[in-house]
């Protein structure tokens, strides 16, 4: 890993164990475990990252960063509940309803969804700066965000669906965070021109597919150590996936091009790319 | 209903079902289902009318007294869970996993809370004034805040706690969004010093406690019907109450009291205190 992704994880695991405070043991115990329970980072490492590209430094981009981790793993602890996917195992561990149990589980993902915002509003930058960057996290969790990636998700359970609702579905359920990942490194370094933002967001539209893609064929092809959670769950839940409507060859194909086009929206000078650049490549050969 | 209270009401239900918008079908229409189903908006109804009681507009603290509500709803869409209190009936109507499901519940809570930080992020204010509301809806709502409330609540059920314990249940539970109602009022108005926000707090403080303390006496005496709750579920729960702790006749004592307590607390010219005088001691005759 690079200079720049070691460092940037450093602060961001630093950040993410202190922003969750301490308070009443239990909820603070569950949301704790499931956030500090590593995973890559991906999402606030690309926020720093993009803050990076746009001039900026760490420090002003890591509450928004903290944030968007927050939200991820709220979307995760929800989303592996009995009554959703009804999952058992998380980033190598138990989810956190069977680490806890469900009431905990609901109750630490609604405690990091709202620390989500808390964190946010502490962004050492102009209060403008702050509520656009509110605002971005907002427009991508929320109900026309992921959350409608995850109803359209439950709903495609059992039947197969088109490629071009799959796209969809994919683009809401990962897709807008990775592009608030995008935006919030460029709000926070203060560059919100509609090109930049543009640029930012493809980078991320792309990334996300692709790496939704990739997700699904590591469901097939995968090992669950190397992956910490259950492989072969699509199947199990008859989901539609990539790999079903297109195959493997061509899956593997597409998540080429499209990591292809990711790079070649990145704004800025070639060398400032560089790290966004090897990221979007590491996940075509990524085995997690 | 007096004049301010009517009025208010009517610009917070047309709020409400403008801010919730319109996107993928079953999410927002269990979050309107929720939201929409009346409801006394007795926090709204106090921020609007701190709001006018520092000076200001209903205009200045409509998105803020939204967002309120909205933490409300989410908080009782996910409190009457299967796995938390399992509850059927809510504001007269099946309870919005009755009406729909559990996994539509989880999500539309889960919506209803992320659209408050984007209401409340919308509101027609200073930047840093939005800010502040945005931190106050935070701290309140969060795992310091009502979550903890309802930690302490599930801890609590199947056993008998002291008065203490109770008290500080309560006072998270359903005191600090009360809290946070006087406070966004004063915030909206432009009125952020020490003492006014304080005197709000503890008017909210001594509501939140009378409020709840009239509530366990309507779970053991009230209708049904007029509730449109399910009632005696305390008892059926074994879940420490007030009346249980006091008996029935201290706690009408001590609702009176509280409220009086609220009352004086108040800032602000008699005539501007008229509308939140009244609205206390409405609370103390109230049945539902």
């Amino acid at each position: 890993m690079s200079t720049f992704a070691e460092q940037s994880r450093a602060d961001i695991e630093q950040a993410l164990a202190r922003d969750t405070g301490e308070g009443y043991d239990r909820i603070f115990e569950a949301a704790r475990y499931s956030l500090l329970a590593g995973g890559k980072r991906l999402r606030p490492m690309i926020v720093l990252a993009f803050c990076r590209l746009c001039g900026g430094q760490t420090a002003q981009a890591l509450s928004f960063a903290c944030a968007l981790e927050m939200i991820h793993t709220y979307s995760l602890i929800h989303d592996d509940l009995p009554c959703m996917d009804d999952d058992d195992l998380r980033r190598g561990r138990p989810s956190c309803h069977r680490a806890f149990d469900e009431v905990t589980a609901v109750l630490a993902g609604d405690g990091l969804l709202t620390a989500a915002f808390e964190t946010a509003a502490e962004a050492p930058l102009p209060a403008e700066t702050v509520l656009a960057g509110i605002r971005c996290l907002g427009r991508a969790a929320g109900m026309n965000g992921m959350i409608a990636g995850q109803v359209l998700d439950l709903g495609a359970e059992h039947r197969q669906i088109e490629l071009d609702a799959l796209r969809l579905l994919q683009d809401l359920k990962t897709g807008c965070l990775l592009r608030a990942a995008c935006e919030l490194g460029c709000i926070a370094a203060g560059r919100q021109d509609a090109d930049t933002l543009a640029a930012a967001r493809r980078y991320g539209e792309k990334l996300g597919l692709a790496f939704q893609i990739q997700d699904d064929i590591l469901d097939i092809e995968g090992d669950a150590a190397a992956l910490g959670k259950t492989v072969g769950k699509d199947a199990r839940d008859e989901k539609s996936t990539f790999p079903a409507l297109l195959g493997l060859e061509d899956c593997r194909a597409l998540v080429r091009e499209l990591t292809d086009e990711a790079v070649a929206a990145l704004p800025g000078a070639p060398a400032d790319r560089a790290f966004l650049t090897e990221l979007a490549y590491s996940l075509v050969g990524r085995t997690n």
